[in-house]
């Protein structure tokens, strides 16, 4: 089943790049704790906590820690599920599709196979132009575009994070 | 696949009745917009417009019309559905799982068959106390009770609301 995107500039952030991995390890990394943690926050800033039930409804929560020590935990579940393909999730449903208090965005993973290779895709949808800018203002572009050179330097060097 | 339902009496409100219809004319009642229009409102509110686009992230919107003519929509969109058993949607997203402006609860449906009749459950999830007292303030028990004994007269009448 086809996910009925609706695409909107003025709402979405966009993160688009060819990288180096093949899609089944791209997918690894995205879906397993112990294979995303090490990549996922832009260093120092580090990952915590990480829990993954990987199904629509099933929990997708992480735990952010800044270099000075503090913790930001983002609970989220997931939405649409497809193999090596397409991950979308929300931290505007809790685990279970209750409504979160703290709704901010729904992101939604695209990957696709060239050769040995992945076109990757990130889109953030957003509510409102309000929380697109604040989005931007917490670095969507430089964090995303960074955690992506990190997974893929991750994946690489054999699911180990280079020294 | 199980819904992973995570079920709060503290965040929840629950509608359990047993009605003498069969289970696949219940979904057919929920599934189709004319024939969902004609029961979803108490009378004499009204349902002007409805929309069904009946998959995950699928778009579930009504307008509801109060006796002075004031119109309400509501929009959201499907988050699980298998047929004749479950229906699941939020109007805390919009179509395509974008975060929705005016995020206030989930709503998980569960037909069970019993013979030729049907136990119905419906739970409406909220995020917090205050969206809760909120719902039963609108009249959740009398308006959700209602509208399926509307809904249970309708089926028997062979999908035509009694004079």
């Amino acid at each position: 089943m086809n996910l009925p995107l609706r695409p909107d500039p003025k709402l979405d952030l966009v993160l688009e790049r060819d990288i180096d991995v093949p899609v089944d390890l791209v997918w690894k990394a995205w879906t397993t704790p112990e294979h995303l943690m090490p990549w996922f926050c832009p260093l120092p800033w580090t990952v915590t906590d990480c829990k993954i039930d990987l199904r629509p409804g099933g929990e997708f929560s992480t735990t952010m820690r800044s270099p000075e020590g503090q913790l930001f935990p983002n609970r989220g579940c997931y939405l649409d599920v497809v193999k090596n393909e397409r991950l979308v999730w929300t931290d505007t449903l809790l685990p279970g599709y209750r409504p979160s208090p703290k709704p901010f965005f729904t992101a939604v993973l695209l990957f696709t196979p060239k050769g040995n290779a992945t076109h990757y895709k990130a889109i953030a949808m957003h509510g409102n132009e309000e929380t697109l800018k604040q989005h931007e203002k917490m670095g969507f572009h430089d964090g995303w575009g960074t955690v992506v050179t990190q997974m893929e330097a991750f994946i690489k060097n054999g699911f180990k994070m280079p020294a």
